[in-house]
């Protein structure tokens, strides 16, 4: 299964791409999208759009995951993040592309083990987990990371449905001390 | 030429549809499209971007035009809002549109006469100017105002283009008094 991860921004966009296969995780590609600092808000959303849409047309994933923004100290950042967000969501769900979204709690929990890693730990697990000859950059490295949450959310997810009882209308887990984390 | 309004929002996205012909303006269409109040945020944003696409599917416009938002007093308000019209903005984009925008003391004043009016003011003359048989709602007036003020200012660009100096290099307006407003 081929997992698309993003890391929106409006001048940057980090995306990455791995394979899950078992319970392993291949690299397959990463990078960033740009949109420049200038100019008006439409065209560069469309740089995005664009961009997303030929990451998915070229490497197919079966599904997508981007990170939950949180509001900046200047509501005028927010307000523009939040658009680019949108920007990259509305190009990933325009692709039938079902969306998960994790914190980056969540992703540095997944891939660093804590959830107050810093950037450094998060680039350097990353490289290490998909076996990488150097560092990815920052944005890249993060867009990896929320791709790598996936697979393992993915695996929590299938646990559960293995251990949930036949009655979908109590759906009370019972869960196998240590199993999931 | 036929000119789309959007009035973007995350429960309730304002749509309007006028044909210019000349200097009169025709009503052809309006509505919202509603996400519902819940829900994960990509399948909503994937109801805005099927909404604008069929609209825009419908009746073909040949630009669109959108109202600049403001910062919420909640941030949280804020970056929904933001990635809403980040939504409408990339399916709008995605479709080949060029998009205006314009900021609410435009539209009012572009249709009111003040940039101070207030909803019911902007309603009232929408139905006015386009000869509406009752008041539109106001996410669909506030819509149709916007299509309103990009109509009035596709002329002013006009005017601008027939009174700019020959020489592309040095863009200064010889404005007629009185006549771009």
């Amino acid at each position: 299964m081929i997992i698309l991860g993003i890391d929106p921004g409006l001048r940057t966009t980090g995306f990455g791409v791995i394979e899950k296969q078992g319970s392993r995780l291949r690299y397959i590609a990463s990078g960033t999208i740009k949109t420049g600092s200038e100019g008006a808000l439409p065209p560069r959303l469309k740089v995005i759009l664009t961009g997303v849409s030929e990451i998915v047309a070229t490497y197919q994933p079966a599904c997508a995951a981007i990170e939950k923004v949180f509001v900046n100290v200047n509501p005028q950042s927010t307000l523009l993040l939040g658009q680019a967000r949108g920007a990259a969501i509305t190009a990933l769900v325009g692709a039938d592309l079902d969306v998960a979204e994790y914190t980056p709690t969540q992703v540095k929990q997944a891939v660093v083990g804590t959830g107050k890693a810093v950037k450094a730990q998060v680039q350097d697990m990353v490289a290490r987990l998909l076996k990488l000859p150097g560092l990815p950059g920052t944005d890249a490295a993060d867009a990896l990371g929320i791709a790598i949450c996936h697979a393992n959310s993915q695996d929590a997810l299938a646990l559960i449905g293995t251990l949930a009882p036949a009655n979908p209308k109590k759906p009370t887990l019972h869960m196998k001390r240590g199993r999931l984390v």
